[in-house]
């Protein structure tokens, strides 16, 4: 959810990013077909892209991109991207790019005024560290940049930038820094002053970001923030960008969240589905349509009650709940997460569940026409609706998510499923079902004979307190 | 909900309250049988009883109740409430209590070292009062009266005690005032000065209450806080006494939430039905278990698929909506209400709704053998089932309550019942049932629209506000 919601939330910080894009980046090119590195794709977006959709899910409505190797291209990927993402982005050409990524800072500022971000679009990060940066300035003065000291983990260590601290302050800054303190994530957050520091080094013939922040440096205007677990990258080589995508998927999961089968089956498949789905244009509603089909698909042949299309059935069914798991994956992975989104897909989800017990159901009863057929085909029906619906109905009345337990994780919708599935391939389904459908109800009755027991003790505990 | 589940948050407040009952009450008695003013019983809990509850429910975890005129049975009933509630009450005798009420704010002076809350038993108050007061504290050196400016509301006029106002100052206070601003409404958030002054005004004679805090007024050291729209009855008549349950009991709808057959037909129906039950032990858990019960036996009946049978389950389903009402009714009249009421009330609702469509649909089966009633009759049930998790999946999402509309008003649960209710008179539930049933996933489409369009219009309003 954090990740999928945050639109509307951030709306209080309101500061521009600019993102330097005009470099050459040929060490990745190598294995990127000759490729501008900003238009590179990972995961479907460009690293453009998901550097300004990064920015916009903390809030920033302002980008300014600056070109320079490949002006064209960059101009048109971001005309592109602005109309597609409803979004304002100026790009602004820095013709002295070889000169060094300063001069590229150095020619946004005839628009900047006040405080903004700074960053790299070849970076990978995690939003948080911009959230961090921004909730970090209140105090003021300074230039605040984005540290990691977990150097150990740092991929390509010899080429980083290292910083020396002194508390928080930054008292060193370089590549070939010994000893250090931390690396440079080439996330900042800095004031319009930077600007002079640039110009300044320029004027001493250091053309490149480093030099103007190493004056501040020794002014002592340059704050670090640890960016503590918090992901990053800097994607120069080919094993590097491989590395982010591994990195990407395998922040995937739901933690908490996700059923026993979900997490040790499901998810497995579902990432390596997700890689393929998110290069593709389908957005996440297009793939909720998908498994919901998948469903139906399994429903019909449920109801055929044939044991050959049982067993296929069974499959699509499964398939499915793996597929429900891609939908919020690409979400997370494409920055396309929405609350419209999570209640369509979980609505949808019990839709499908109906139609399944329904098929299931109609199937047995060709062979058993018999009326209890279909009061056990309800009974079922209503436990899988109604698990979820009692755990939706805890959470809103009491703002928590209710008690877990092995007992609560089976009824959950991957064990669900799951289980039909292996029903169908031994040809017991509706047998399987109406267990699955008894275990839910038994499921809803502890729950709140579990939350009622809580409440006892709380107020007896109150009781012998006031005594 | 505002009433019923505000237990856990108030927990910051944790002012004591001094509640005075020591007097005697004899215009009341008239028509009391006698029994003490403090014991009157009102909806099924005596005048102290409510008084407690009111500022329990603000968070006041500390009560002292000064007794006098009848200090046996005030002590007997308050160890019962403590045992009962689980809180401490200190019950505090009052020797001098013919002296005036003065004197029995002064017998709870050795107990009490910091601000608290004082009320009258024989007052009925909205507990947002004692709220308001609380919060008006913080800035500290003076004694807090909730006042009334709207005189022309208060019921007896003529016998209560008046202030004069410059800004929020009290600048005069006394029951013969003319003119006057506003009427003292009986609560106030006071500090142990009051006791100084109370003793002061004894020496010159005055035992009351009003004679100390009109000490306090003179230093200027009263100020008023305005009770706004807030609820408050000074109880001293048997006039009054009915006065006060009428509007208990009107002020009992959860506005805006109902149903129109809810609030049309259910309301004015459960609200005499609440006033009778209040007087029983009944909870209203116990209460949602009744009223579940009746939608059972209607299942039942329904299903036998006889017409007479099918009239009395029509009518035993339509009780069932009506006692739905009553167990939220009966927690806000006697502060029984809580999270886990409400949760296990909108469960076991969904329920009662299945086994009425089983029921239902057996009934028809029984008459016309074809699977075809039982594929309509799940897609009855689920529609029913669906239309509340859709919006309560909305809720839970948006942290909204899902877009309204005529269309919406129908996917509730009294219009649905009620439908059946006239279905059966006519010997048609089953095909009013799958009409409904039809009509909720029409509004369960029709409510994704709407969002959806909502979405797409506000994504249109960016883009052009960026352009």
């Amino acid at each position: 959810m954090n990740n999928k919601t945050t639109r509307g939330r951030e709306a209080t910080y309101a500061l521009p990013v600019v993102i330097l894009a005009a470099g050459e980046g040929c060490r990745l090119q190598a294995g990127n077909g000759g490729k501008p590195k900003p238009l590179t794709r990972l995961l479907g977006l460009t690293f453009l892209e998901r550097v300004i959709l990064s920015c916009r899910e903390v809030g920033v409505r302002e980008f300014y991109v600056v070109t320079g190797c490949y002006e064209d291209e960059l101009i048109r990927h971001v005309e592109e991207l602005g109309r597609r993402l409803g979004i304002s982005i100026r790009p602004v050409h820095n013709p002295n790019w070889p000169d060094g990524n300063g001069t590229s800072v150095l020619a946004v500022s005839p628009y900047i005024a006040g405080p903004f971000l700074l960053v790299m679009c070849d970076h990978l990060f995690d939003p948080d560290i911009l959230r961090c940066l921004m909730e970090a300035m209140d105090d003021g003065e300074g230039c605040l940049l984005a540290v990691d000291p977990r150097v150990d983990r740092v991929f390509d260590l010899k080429d980083a930038t290292k910083v020396c601290l002194d508390g928080r302050n930054v008292t060193a800054i370089g590549k070939g820094l010994a000893p250090f303190d931390a690396v440079d994530t080439g996330l900042f957050l800095c004031r319009p002053f930077l600007f002079d520091a640039l110009a300044e080094a320029r004027r001493g013939g250091d053309g490149s970001l480093s030099g103007g922040v190493r004056r501040l440096v020794e002014e002592g205007r340059v704050r670090a923030v640890d960016v503590a677990d918090r992901f990053w990258l800097d994607v120069d080589t080919p094993e590097s960008l491989s590395l982010g995508k591994k990195h990407l998927l395998t922040g995937l999961a739901k933690r908490g969240d996700d059923g026993i089968i979900s997490r040790r089956l499901n998810r497995p498949l579902s990432r390596r589905i997700s890689q393929l789905l998110a290069a593709t244009p389908l957005t996440p509603n297009a793939i909720t349509v998908l498994s919901f089909l998948s469903c139906l698909g399994g429903a019909f042949l449920f109801g055929l009650g044939i044991y050959g299309w049982t067993v296929v059935a069974g499959f699509l069914v499964q398939w499915a709940s793996v597929l429900d798991g891609c939908d919020g994956e690409v979400a997370r992975l494409k920055f396309q997460g929405s609350r419209f989104g999570a209640w369509f897909d979980t609505v949808l989800d019990r839709y499908a569940d109906v139609a399944v017990v329904v098929g299931i159901s109609y199937g047995y009863w060709l062979a058993h026409p018999r009326p209890l057929v279909w009061l056990a085909g309800a009974v079922a029906l209503t436990g899988f609706v109604l698990a979820s619906y009692t755990k939706k109905e805890y959470a809103l009345r009491f703002r928590l998510q209710p008690p877990g337990g092995v007992l609560s994780n089976l009824a959950k919708r991957d064990v669900r499923l799951f289980a039909l599935f292996l029903g169908a391939l031994v040809n017991r389904p509706f047998e399987v079902m109406v267990l699955v459908g008894l275990l839910s109800h038994t499921i809803i009755g502890w729950l709140f004979f579990a939350v009622y027991r809580q409440r006892r003790r709380r107020a007896r505990e109150d009781l012998q307190r006031v005594e």
